[in-house]
């Protein structure tokens, strides 16, 4: 009789934001005169730049003829897109990253939640607390996390680095050395995010304790300070320790597009094998490359046009990031986040739980936000909101709350 | 200090395609004169139906307008493309699925690698041999298929069931019993395929066992016999034991478009627990879904002008079989598959090996085919050619063959 992976059972409750889709779909259901502003789930609203929308149409074309179609793409992607990025995310930096360490991906939720694959199953993972669910629960998935105690939310094989007002939300070295370590920064949930030399710090502990950083830069086209690094390989010695994932999905509005990319620097090995060489074989045996037309709207964004179009689109949501922290200040909210991030972390009122600050905005305000907690035991207390809204949203819902 | 997944290490050589592929290349670059006729990746060449461009143009432009824009979509598929297969798929032949039971993906090449999550590490499974290296490649990955003997090509704890001509590739019921069963059907590589009686057997076989089949009926459209099944939930109680592997590459050419789904009936589980449960948790937390455009290129698959545009494209091909068959059957070959499935399976001849024949026939007749011993140990002494190539093309290879 077939046997199940049993790790999965281990997997307390539903997906965050399932949950969070459920409970507004029950109030939705139930009150069906009321206008919910979505401020949640970290979608985008903004359609996609016409650059690459022209990208895109052009492409659709060719797939429609024969002397253009094009069947299987490469498996680590097309080199016209993985010269761009190389060009535009790494070179124009100063980094030294080479076409044949950028794997093309249909999304950084994919590479976070599969790049645990590669490493083995008694590793130790690091995480920031609170964090992305997904990398937590992909190593549950693997077994790599022991027993989850549901008083503590916490499991009993991962190391927690707590990210919260008391220290700043810089997280700080942990005490029990860790195999692998993700780092999200710019932070989701946070919208904080730490400076190039607090970066170095880390890069310099990994590869002292051999440690490989999981660099999730998802969010990096919202930094707006000049000493916080884009990328992680801006740090000396990145390539010995370093994995970077990166995302279309915030910069340009992918998220119903899909497009994403991951480096594995060829320096970075385990005795003599490569975890480029490693993730290549991941790639070319479970995933057969992202759609040529996606690549070529990722090739887009790297255009003049699409450049200029997208700095307008990232500097709208900027603009929401603001009304939202003068909002919520002046409602008189503890809030951190929205200046190199599209996330606003604000502390809930009155010791409310994240959960019960989520019931209550959900039915007062009518507005969705994220609760802290969802994302580790240290984000309780807090609270979400994007700047991914509409700006007429946004401000509605400003007023909103302000009139709480 | 971090380690690997070493069960990678155990992997011999590089994955098939990616093998050939570097051996045309060196070829080509020693040779660029020669005219190159590639029948052996399973990749299509005739473009993309206009129904489909149409939709795909369609979706394009909704993606450029605030209203019509769409963000991340959900986990498991859009209702009109899960509606559509549903429709389609499964209640036009009878077959009671619902589309909650219906999964979306980026490609059935992935869904075939990370099937294998969901099961405990110590399942036995079985596979036919020869087999499309995903399957096998996917389980050492995750360490569950003991020791490789280079000698015999076989996994120690993989349970093999030859398929020759000796048994006219028709799979034996293995006398150790298996925990997981791939089968492939019609067959890649062989192309051939079993009745719908034959594969009610394996149905009866793997509920009496406690055995998961793992069902990829990617070559499904090319069945032109009546007694095959295109859904082995055409046999009776296949939803307690079977999953279903479906593919757009091969019946609407989206190798490079990149849609699959896989049904999970409601009804397979393990004790209490619901294995379309787990394949749920798995989407939710490793994947973000297939992009919008693409859905709706699936929709149009379904749509009036799609199916009669599809029918001729796919009786296109079957047109390319047939001429192989005939090709190489007047050239003296022994020929198998062909008729429910885009594959020809050919022995090779004077006892040829199969990686012997590949270079005999690259330098020889400059065609491309895939080694059969690149499936598996009964591989050996076998070829693949596909039907894939244009109409022109084949003829000419044909030609070829046929003056060696």
């Amino acid at each position: 009789m077939f046997k199940i992976n049993d790790n999965y059972q281990k997997l307390p409750g539903s997906y965050l934001f399932s949950t969070i889709a459920k409970k507004v779909s029950a109030y939705s259901a139930a009150n069906p005169d009321k206008q919910i502003i979505r401020l949640g789930i970290g979608d985008v609203t903004q359609p996609i730049a016409p650059a690459i929308i022209d990208a895109m149409h052009k492409a659709v074309d060719e797939m429609g003829h024969a002397e253009t179609f094009h069947g299987y793409a490469p498996d680590l992607g097309y080199d016209f897109l993985r010269n761009a990025i190389v060009a535009n995310d790494y070179k124009a930096r100063g980094c030294d990253i080479s076409a044949d360490e950028v794997f093309v991906s249909d999304g950084a939720k994919s590479d976070s939640g599969n790049i645990q694959e590669i490493f083995a199953q008694d590793n130790k993972i690091a995480v920031c607390d609170p964090v992305y669910p997904v990398y937590v629960d992909s190593n549950v998935m693997a077994g790599r996390t022991g027993t989850y105690d549901a008083d503590t939310q916490m499991w009993s094989d991962v190391i927690y680095m707590p990210c919260t007002s008391d220290n700043n939300f810089v997280p700080e070295l942990p005490k029990e050395t860790p195999d692998v370590i993700y780092l999200c920064l710019p932070n989701n949930p946070t919208g904080t995010t730490i400076t190039k030399s607090q970066l170095q710090e880390w890069v310099d502990y990994a590869n002292k304790v051999g440690a490989v950083i999981i660099y999730d830069a998802a969010y990096e086209a919202y930094i707006s300070e000049d000493d916080v690094a884009h990328s992680i390989y801006e740090c000396e010695g990145a390539k010995t320790c370093a994995i970077e994932l990166r995302s279309f999905s915030k910069n340009a509005g992918f998220t119903g597009v899909r497009l994403g990319f991951t480096v594995v620097p060829k320096e970075l090995k385990c005795g003599d094998v490569s975890l480029n060489a490693m993730w290549a074989r991941r790639h070319g045996t479970k995933f057969n490359g992202a759609p040529y037309i996606v690549q070529r709207a990722g090739e887009a964004v790297y255009s003049d046009a699409g450049k200029a179009q997208l700095k307008e689109q990232v500097g709208y949501y900027m603009k929401n990031a603001k009304a939202i922290k003068e909002g919520l200040t002046k409602a008189g909210y503890t809030v951190f986040g929205g200046v190199n991030a599209p996330y606003i972390w604000l502390k809930t009122p009155d010791q409310m739980s994240s959960w019960d600050f989520f019931d209550y905005l959900l039915e007062n305000a009518n507005v969705v936000g994220t609760p802290g907690s969802g994302f580790g035991p240290s984000g309780e207390g807090y609270f979400r909101l994007t700047a991914f809204g509409t700006y007429e949203n946004t401000l509605a819902a400003m007023e909103r709350i302000q009139t709480l």
